[in-house]
């Protein structure tokens, strides 16, 4: 096949993003070889910021441009409180929200021996130690609801209980909008386990 | 909703990519932050070389590192066809087949007057130079099926026809693999009308 050198790189960078293949990177990269209006500059200016310029927030693990991040160091948010997630981008999805407003604890995965992650590769140490020295009452575990997320969540919620703080997780349900026909029978099951008074 | 502002920025750019949303967006700025082994660098450095190395041919306006592209100059290419495609990515589709060594011509759209494309913003002109001046027997059109297209392979026909050059279209029908069932009711009727004796 002959492409030229230059785009079939970009074609291959582009094609290692997740979710990308290779005829999608073939549309980006022709859609950045043809843009104008300097949108090539600031994506990689955004790119190279992003590397250069952020960090880890070393109490929470949630992206930072300082030591801490802009939610450990918000005072509006109530500091009594730790949601755990799984990755960065869940922190982005229930900010979305706007229905919670404590501190995040990013644990970087689940507990998954299949794919080599013990428990020790996960962020669970820095975690007991805010919950030992930062006062705080409840712990919200926001695991996706896998074989390996329910683990992990049993897994912390045996050692959280030791610690004396309240021990929550997501509610699990039919999600808003949908067809109870087009639900999968699990998660049926779970909300009607759930169920509630009205 | 609190993102930080070099991951909002990233994440924007990144949404202006076609076919890539904002929750897309999101997954693919988390992997690039995350990324390692100089990802984001080769990235960075593919998208700057494809912008400051990368021209357009003058002949074919196929992406070039020199005035003309790599197809043009090649000596083992039958220099006596051209293919009039409507974009850059049709040149790769078609490569990729591996089943056409003529040269190409990059129209850079199809003309479509409720979109405000007219013939003359297209590379219509320098498409009748060449048939002029550069002893083409064949002009292959392999423009996409929509309506716009078949018009401007009409439009095209007929100052092609006038030059004393055959014109041909690639075939449409049912494509491999798939079933007749799936198979939409137009391309069935345009693969019974083009049937070939066995």
């Amino acid at each position: 096949m002959a492409v030229l050198p230059a785009l079939d790189d970009l074609i291959t960078q582009l094609a290692q993003l997740p979710g990308i293949g290779r005829k999608s990177a073939q549309r980006l990269a022709i859609y950045i070889l043809k843009s104008k209006n300097g949108f090539a500059d600031k994506l990689v200016d955004a790119i190279i910021n992003i590397k250069e310029n952020t960090m880890f927030c070393k109490r929470c693990h949630n992206i930072s441009e300082t030591e801490e991040c802009h939610i450990c160091r918000d005072p509006k948010r109530d500091n009594s409180k730790i949601c755990v997630v799984e990755d960065i981008v869940d922190i982005l999805a229930i900010e979305g929200s706007r229905e919670y407003n404590g501190l995040y604890h990013v644990l970087g995965g689940v507990i998954s021996p299949l794919a080599g992650v013990s428990a020790a590769a996960l962020n669970i140490n820095s975690l007991m130690e805010r919950v030992t020295f930062e006062n705080i009452s409840e712990v919200l575990l926001a695991l996706n609801l896998s074989t390996e997320g329910e683990a992990t969540m049993i897994y912390l919620s045996q050692m959280l209980h030791e610690k004396n703080v309240e021990v929550t997780r997501i509610a699990h349900g039919v999600p808003l909008g949908s067809h109870l026909e087009f639900v999968d029978q699990t998660t049926i099951g779970r909300a009607i386990a759930a169920r509630q008074k009205i």
